[in-house]
Formats: C-alpha cells, sequence, structure tokens
C-alpha cells in the first residue's frame, strides 16, 4: 500500500467539500459498511485523511479543527502518525469528545455516512453531538470519498465454499438452527449485516479484505429457513449457496429491505454490528425492528468437533513453522544484525513452507527493543529497526490455514537478558499459566478469568493495558466476539470457544513482554479427587518458550510443573515436523527447567 | 423468641383472611418497612407464617396452595423449617415461580403490602404476576398482621447519638456533602429510606432491631443542607439530632412527602430500598421523582480514619475475645462432649469480658460436623449438637463494639483431623489468602477478587455457593453495600471500605470450613520495584488459623510466608491482652508453621 501523502492536503479537500455540503465537520470511522476489524483499502478512508493506521478509532473533521478518538493501544502511534495535520488524538473518554465538541460554534452541523456507522454509534454521537449543542446529519454520500480522487473499486472476489469436513455443519443445519432461534424470538427475519455471520451460516469464505477470508456480504434468513444472500450471482459458485438460498443482487438491498412482507416482522438487527443506513431504510418502510444479538455470534463462537480437530491441525502445522523460525532466529540474530522485517518474512516463508497457508491472520508484530513496548507495533521503514544484542525481541504473529486460524506471541532474548528482564517476563509468565491451568465452574465469565492473569503482576506493581484474551474464528477472524478474557468480559465461557491468552508487560522505551498461546475451551469435567466437574482450556499453540527470560525461583512447583510439561507436549506434537536442523534445538528449548536452558553457557 | 406454633394453624387463618378480602393470594416477604437484613420481631412475618428463619426470601401464599422462594444459602434449611406446611420451596429461578403462578386460576387478584414491599421488588413482581395472566393488587394493611392477635408492639427505643470522635465527620458536614450531591444531579431533595443512611447521615445509633445498632427512622434531606427525620421528639437527645435538622413525628410522614413543594422537585429515591408505598404518595401527589442510588451508601462504606482506627480497636478487643475461646476450646472441646450452645455462650462471656461489647453483630454460627456443612446453620434446640472428637468445629460470630463491627470465621479441628479435611482446608486457605495479598488497580471490581479466593478450589474441582465477602458498617450492619466481592460484585474496591473474605468449602453431611478475616482496603501505593501504585488490603481480623487442619505440601512459599508473618502480627496485636492461661497457646498457635503446629504430638 502507498504511503498516504500529506493528510494536510487531504484535509483541505474535505473540508472545502464540507463548506460547499453546508456541513461543520463530519465523523470518520475506521469502520466500512460491514463493520469488521479489517477494511478493503477502499474503505480506509480513516487513514486516507487522517494518516493513523490502527484498526479502530474514529475522527472528526471540523473546518479548522480535528480531533481523532483512539484506544489505548493507539495512544502512542496516533500522534506520530498524524504528525502535522494538526488532529488533536483523544482518549475513549467521552469528556474528553465533549470538550472538543464544545469548540465548534453552538449550533453546528456535523455530518455522518450511516452506512460505515452502526446504529449503536450513530446514537452514541446523536448524544454527543446534540449535549454539545450541535446537529449531527446522515450524510448522502460519503464526504470523503467525494475527495478521494484515485479511490480504489471495493472488492467483488469469488465466493468460496468453505469444504463441510472443516465446517462441520451443512448449511441447511445452520439455516434450521437460526430460524429456530427467530421463531423463539417471536422475530420473521434477521438482517444479517456482520460479513462473518454470512460466512458461517452458509459455509462460505472470500478474499475481499486481508488477513481473514471474507466475502463481505449481507443476507437476510427468515424464519422459515430460508434465506436471501446480497451476492453478484456471477461471483458465486454454480451449484449456488444451498437450498433455499436465494442470491439477490447488491443492488437490491434498499428494495429488499423496504419491501419486507408483515408476515416477516419483526425484523432483527444487531444495534452494534448493523449500519444505520439499513435501520433507516426498515424504519422508513415503518417495517417493525427488534434489536438483539447476532443469532450467529454465539453458536459460531462454539466451534464443533470438526472445526475443534482442524484448528488442532492448524496448530500443529503452524507449531512447525514457528519452531523453524524460533531455531534459526537463535543463530540468525546471534550478531544483533538481524532487522525486525527480515526476521517476519523469514517467519512468513516458513509458514508458506507448509504449503497451506491461505493468509497471515494479521500483520506481523515484529518488534525489537523499545519497539516491543508498543503493544500494536508495526516495522516501520523497509527493514524496520534491528534485533541488537542483549535486547527482547517480540513476536506476535498468525496464519490462516482451510482448517483453523491461528495466533501466537513469543518473547525472545537475543544475547542474555537483565535481571529485571527475566523478572517482568516470569511475572508475565505466570499470568499466561494461571490462566491455562485454570479450570473453572459452568458460567464463569471472561472477567473473572481476566483477574488471574493480572494477579502476579499486580501484586508486584504492574499491570498491561490490554484484554488477556480475545475469541478467535474458525478461518475466519482472529478476533472474534462475543467472548473474551478481558475487564469487559461478561459473556459466560463456553466448550468449544477459542479464546487467546495473552498477558504483557510495557516498558515504554525499553522493551515489550507478552506471551500468547490460543486455548480452546473444554466441557464441564470431573477432575480427580474432585467434586464439581469443572471446564477447562486445552491449549491449541505449541511452540517454545524462551527459558532464558524465566527466573525460576519466581515460579511455585506447579507452574514449573505446567512449563516442563508444555514443553514436553510441544515436542510431542512439533518435533517430528520441523526441519533437520531446527530438531536439536527444539529438544534443547523444551527439556525441562531444571535441566539447563538454551544458551546458558553459550552466551 | 417463641418456637412459632404450627404453620398450618396461622395459615389458615391467613387464607380465611384472604378469601374475605376477594384476595387469591398475597406475597409474604421477609423485608420489613425499612428493607434491611434484621428486623424486629414485630415484622417477622415470613417467619410467623411460615416458620422460616432466613433472613432473605418471600413466600407467596394462595388459598389452597403456598410458595417460599430462597436463595441457595436456604435450600437445605427452609424445607425443614416450613415441613407439614405444604409450601413449596422454590429457588431465585424466576421459571420456577411463573410456574407457580401458572398453578393460579386465570385472572387471580394477588396482594402485596408496599410498605414493606421495595418499589424494585414490587415491579419485579407485577411483571412476574401479569405474565401469568394474574393481577398484583397492593393491600390496604398488612394480611399476615390482620391475623398476627398476639403480634408485639412495633419497637421505638431511644435515639443516641453516636460520638463525633468515632464518627469522624460533624452532621452537618455531612448534610452538606449530600446537599452538593443533590444539586450536581438536579435534584430537590433525598427521601433515606434506608434506615442505615440515616445512622450514618445523622451521627445516630440506636436499638430498635437485634444486632445492628439502628433506630428504624427515615428522613428527608434537602438540597440546601436542611433536613427533617421522621422520629418521635421523645426518643431523642434533648438537643436534637443537630443544626437544620427538624424532627417530624412519623405519623406525618405521608403529608410532608405529598406536600414537598415544587422547589424540593425531583425527590431522589432508591428503588431496591425505598417502599412502594412512598414512591405512590409521591406518584399520587404528582411529584417529580428521580430513582438513583442512595447519596449515603458510597462515602458510608468509605470509611474516614476516625472509623478505620475505631474498627483496628475493635478488632484488636475482638481478637483477644477469640483468642481466649479458641484456646479454652482446645481444652475444653478435647473429650468429645461439648455443645455447640456451650462454645457460643462461652464466645459471647468472653466477648462480654472486653466490657465494651454492645451485641452481637449477627448471630453466631457454632456448628459441629456436619452442621458446618450448613453456610448459615444456628443450632437447634437448647445444646446444639456436641462437639465430636476428629471432627471439624467452625465458629462465625462478630460483635458490635461502639468503635467498629466485626464478623470473624475459625475452622478447627477437635482431635486429628483426616488427610481429605486438611487437603480442603488448605485449599480454602489458599484462596483467603490469595485474596490477603492481593494488589490491584484502581477500578478493580468485586468479581475481580472474587475470582483469586475460587482458583485453588476451582482447579482441583471444588467451589462454595456463597460471595467470597461483603461489605462492613462502621457500628453498623455486618452486611453492607455497596461493595463486595462476589460474582455479583460490579462497584469498584476503594480506599477505606471494610470487606469480609471468607472463602469455603461444604461437604453435605460430613463437615464444612470457612475461614474469614475483615479487610481493609488500602489506597493505591507504590509497590518496591514496581511500577503502578495499587491498592490492596490490610487485614483486621486477628486470630490464629488452626494449622492442624492445613496441609503445608499445598501451600507456595510465598502463601507459607504469609500465614508466618500474620501470626507473628497476631502474637504482637493481642498477646499483652488475652488472659495468661491462653499466652502459651496463643505463642504455639502462632509459630511459623514450619516449626511444628499445636497438638502434633498430643493428639
Amino acid at each position: 500500500m502507498p504511503t498516504p501523502s500529506p493528510a494536510t492536503t487531504r484535509l483541505s479537500a474535505l473540508r472545502k467539500h464540507l463548506k460547499a455540503q453546508k456541513l461543520d465537520g463530519v465523523f470518520v470511522p475506521r469502520t466500512d459498511a460491514f463493520m469488521g476489524e479489517y477494511v478493503p483499502t477502499s474503505d480506509e478512508r480513516l487513514r486516507w485523511i487522517t494518516g493513523f493506521t490502527g484498526s479502530a478509532g474514529f475522527a472528526l473533521i471540523g473546518l479548522t479543527q480535528g480531533a481523532l478518538v483512539v484506544d489505548g493501544r493507539y495512544t502512542l502511534q496516533a500522534p506520530k502518525e498524524t504528525k502535522g495535520s494538526n488532529i488533536k488524538i483523544l482518549s475513549l473518554d467521552a469528556a474528553e469528545l465533549s470538550q472538543f465538541l464544545g469548540g465548534f460554534r453552538k449550533g453546528s452541523t456535523l455530518g455522518f455516512d450511516p452506512w460505515v456507522t452502526s446504529v449503536a454509534v450513530a446514537r452514541r454521537l446523536t448524544k454527543a453531538v446534540e449535549a454539545a449543542g450541535h446537529k449531527l446529519v446522515a450524510t448522502a454520500g460519503n464526504m470523503v470519498d467525494a475527495v478521494w480522487a484515485d479511490r480504489p473499486a471495493p472488492p467483488a472476489n469469488p465466493v468460496v465454499v468453505h469444504p463441510l469436513r472443516l465446517a462441520g455443519q451443512a448449511v441447511d443445519e445452520k439455516l434450521a438452527l437460526l430460524a429456530k432461534v427467530l421463531r423463539d424470538k417471536n422475530c420473521g427475519a434477521v438482517v444479517l449485516t456482520d460479513a462473518h455471520s454470512v460466512a458461517w451460516a452458509f459455509n462460505i469464505r472470500g478474499s475481499d479484505i486481508g488477513h481473514t477470508p471474507l466475502a463481505l456480504l449481507r443476507a437476510i434468513i427468515f424464519k422459515d429457513g430460508t434465506a436471501q444472500v446480497f451476492v453478484e450471482k456471477s461471483r458465486c459458485p454454480a451449484g449456488g449457496l444451498g437450498k433455499g438460498v436465494k442470491l439477490v443482487d447488491p443492488q437490491q438491498l434498499t428494495a429488499s429491505l423496504s419491501g419486507l412482507a408483515k408476515k416477516h416482522w419483526p425484523v432483527m438487527l444487531e444495534a452494534a454490528q448493523c449500519p444505520e443506513a439499513i435501520r433507516a431504510i426498515l424504519a422508513k418502510a415503518k417495517i417493525a425492528i427488534v434489536e438483539d444479538v447476532d443469532p450467529c455470534s454465539f453458536p459460531r463462537a462454539r466451534k464443533n468437533a470438526a472445526e475443534q480437530a482442524g484448528s488442532r491441525k492448524a496448530h500443529a502445522r503452524d507449531g512447525v513453522a514457528v519452531a523453524n523460525f524460533l531455531a534459526w532466529l537463535d543463530g540468525a540474530a546471534a550478531d544483533g544484525s538481524l532487522t525486525e522485517v527480515a526476521a517476519q518474512v523469514k517467519l512468513h516463508d516458513f509458514r508458506k513452507a507448509t504449503g497451506k497457508l491461505k493468509d497471515l491472520s494479521f500483520g506481523t508484530i515484529s518488534a525489537a527493543g523499545a519497539n516491543a513496548a508498543l503493544p500494536h507495533y508495526h516495522s516501520v521503514g523497509k527493514t524496520g529497526a534491528r534485533l541488537k544484542r542483549d535486547h527482547i525481541y517480540l513476536i506476535d504473529s498468525g496464519g490462516q490455514y482451510e482448517d483453523g486460524t491461528t495466533d501466537i506471541t513469543r518473547t525472545l532474548i537475543i544475547g542474555s537478558p537483565s535481571a529485571e528482564m527475566k523478572r517482568h517476563n516470569t511475572l508475565v509468565l505466570k499470568g499466561m499459566i494461571a490462566v491455562s491451568m485454570a479450570r473453572f465452574p459452568v458460567g464463569t465469565v471472561g472477567v473473572q478469568i481476566d483477574a488471574l492473569a493480572r494477579a502476579a503482576l499486580w501484586r508486584d506493581g504492574f499491570d498491561f493495558d490490554h484484554g488477556t484474551g480475545h475469541g478467535v474464528g474458525s478461518y475466519l477472524s482472529v478476533h472474534e466476539g462475543p467472548a473474551r478474557i478481558s475487564k469487559a468480559g461478561h459473556v459466560a465461557l463456553e466448550p468449544g470457544m477459542i479464546l487467546s491468552n495473552e498477558p504483557g508487560y510495557y516498558k515504554p522505551g525499553r522493551y515489550g513482554i507478552r506471551i500468547e498461546n490460543l486455548l480452546l475451551v473444554t466441557p464441564p469435567a470431573k477432575i480427580k479427587g474432585g467434586e464439581r466437574a469443572m471446564l477447562g482450556f486445552e491449549t491449541l499453540s505449541f511452540a517454545p518458550i524462551d527459558k532464558r527470560l524465566i527466573d525460576e525461583v519466581l515460579l511455585t512447583k506447579a507452574e514449573i510443573h505446567w512449563l516442563d510439561e508444555y514443553h514436553a507436549e510441544v515436542l510431542r506434537k512439533i518435533g517430528s515436523g520441523v526441519l533437520p536442523e531446527t530438531k536439536p534445538w527444539l529438544e534443547l528449548a523444551c527439556a525441562p527447567l531444571k535441566h539447563g536452558t538454551l544458551g546458558e553457557k553459550g552466551t
């Protein structure tokens, strides 16, 4: 992707257009009309207008002023990327936006594009804008698009079938299940506005955006189990998408929505996922609406047996690539000259060498030294920084395989660690192990597990400013709801859900630590000598954890036992798959902690 | 209190009265018109009509059928106490009540007394009753009172001043603070319907109910800092209750509420605490109402320096009594003939011997063997069970002192424990220590800390069905909101809050374990070698934890260190205060774990 030209030129163009449209400002969200984490280049409006490359946030561009609201992940990155644009960086604290809105002349008219703004966000913006004495109006057309001369065409790539042996459940079964949910909730239809839900419900995948194998589509599912998918026939397999599934040209979306007959009322939509424009179309046609959770989101999160088996295979394959990389890195990085980009390219090559890689599941975070202190760092320039000796190197990466999505982070020492690095890494590891070992009763929610990941860090006066874990899709998004392990994790963890476990520690300007495995929630099971059946986690990710960064004294016997068992399992699972030259390294890397660590004598 | 005569006679009388009133049934809650945990004998309607002695729950008595809804604490106790009454015991699961309501003939008229039913509960009942196709009506007068011939007179005991040196903040300062909250929230007045709030705001205490030193009063506070307290002048100190505080006869409550002038609008009330009758009076007078949290509840929970100092003193004093008791018990219980009641009387005597005890803070739970498996057990009969050899004995008790409220549980072995008892006790202790040692950032809520208390139990397949901790008042209720350490703990723990830390384990029919200390939340403070200021807990309770019930192998070094440090502190705090004959016992009980435990050779 070309580096954006100075944001200031584009901002001037936008402001000119706003003036012509009699607007005092416009909201520019990161989201596209599908509200997903990744957007096609054609929809990277926030990046195009502000230079900000983060995966969440929104700008408010006024005629003379501008602000960008970002979450805690981007407070360091956003000012750098928007430098020179005179855009003010605001936190999620509503008071900051409210103060900024106060800077507009009273009675300003601010615009928003209802296609790229969800119902829920539109409501929040309306409230904030009106509280400041202004007016929020839906614009006809997107203000940024109007001045984005060389805007790429939106993607319309082929829709491919996700085979039943991997999906594990046929489309008609899924539609029957969703139809039952609709009937139980007295709804006539649901508008699926989340392309992940469409992918799940119709067992299809695509390539409209990077990192997530999605076709950007919408659908309507009716309570009788029939459905309409809004997609050009030319993009679809010759056989269509299943019995009772009608393909409707996306141009007909508005007409189809407006024409929903009374027998299909009320129509369900999810306020957090549905574009405000769609709600407005239904409302204008006086169609009864019920807001509820997307009925695909829970069944999609609870992976079935085929999806679980696929994920295990994908992870074993991915672990081989990661182990080959880590073994290679130990040699290649030893002299301190390797670069972040060279390292991440090499890891990508190892993943490609599996012959099964479809895509990376997100942009690799290959972060040397101080860069690792930015949890969402991406290397700058052609090479990025060098992996200096006696510095930490953090690599957070994942692959999209047809049978599963992976996401793994390892933190390594190039050379020798300081005592402080070992201490911080060990505290993070304690949290990561506490979650891995956790057993918990039915009904336990993410916020409870999150505390276990932090207790050791907290006790010593540390913390990290992101969640402990996110849900992961099945050859779908690497960030999938509804469950998560975080302070905001209020959804019960259910068997079959796949979640990441990635506590961290970040020392600004110095180094960052994060250790991440994916976990599969296991069904309630009796524990030997125990009384109550407990859920737990099966670890899916297999690659060594750097023992050179561990201060053994800080670990309990149970933690050491977990680590040794984990490493023994890594060796069992991926030992036979790695390159011959990786094997001796892997054996040493997976040896029990008390038997010494890699390079203990060498460095 | 006399044992209730057979519930059946009373039920017949009530049903006759219901019929005469053209009611098909009536709700009988445990609450009185003040919604507190303890109610005067005159208000123990639920007990009188059903025999159920628990501290929460409600009955629905129909003309031929009856149900009692209780929480998980009472599922074993309720059927025993209501035996022979043909009352069905229901859990809190709304579906059970809904099914029971379905058993009434369609269109039934069910009554409730709006004075003993909160606004929030009245709403929930209305919803449930209407969903079942019936009608809920507020009764004029209480249906139980109508047939309760020998109902005692409601209490009206003297109101006493809680001295400033213990309250730590003068009434006019508190009223100024509350008035500011009202102004900030654009309210004109608040009706304080919680007697605890009245006690806190006006620095008064009383003796209208057992265990909590309350006068059952209501008040109105205005946004100018003046107030009305609804109390007979004759009950109050000669000097009144403070400048700007008007004493109004409780008979005038309805008139005062109805007459609230427009300048006092809107009037704030808390739906969970305010009797529906009061809301209805305001609504009938067309007075604007705002529902919000009782403005006293957070400041009351954050104990000031004087209250904290008082609590420390009260706990040191109480710890001496508990230690004297535990030392005595070790000898007195050795032959297996001591009874639960004799033991609890002895502990009461030791507390009385401090010369400062005002009351017990709740009915002591003195539970031998299998009785300890009932978390809310109270001894039956004149003696209760015997403390048999090689059985567990659990005692959960507390005192009301003018300077503080205590609540402490210790679990002891009489004779020798089984390996299983030691294992279970040690797992509970691990949770209790995890909470005691926890440090946590600003904003941490109870549910996060709750998980720390359970992790060790969960991992081995155990759990306990009550919260880990409740807030505790300052010479007020032993169960005080708004913060708690439980799955429902969504309020941030703030410096100055006092909470219990009492994980447990219950083996039905065999034994129960609970270890409880009170904790004071400490302000954010830097940790040596750490980066972020963290809140934490100062332990307030000081009495030995039975080392004979500990399996040292299951403890980490950090846990052993905590226990040894705790015991050293117990000895320092209460060693000089205990009886001469207690001293050698206490020294051994407080010796480091590795130095051996009490009775290790003797028994």
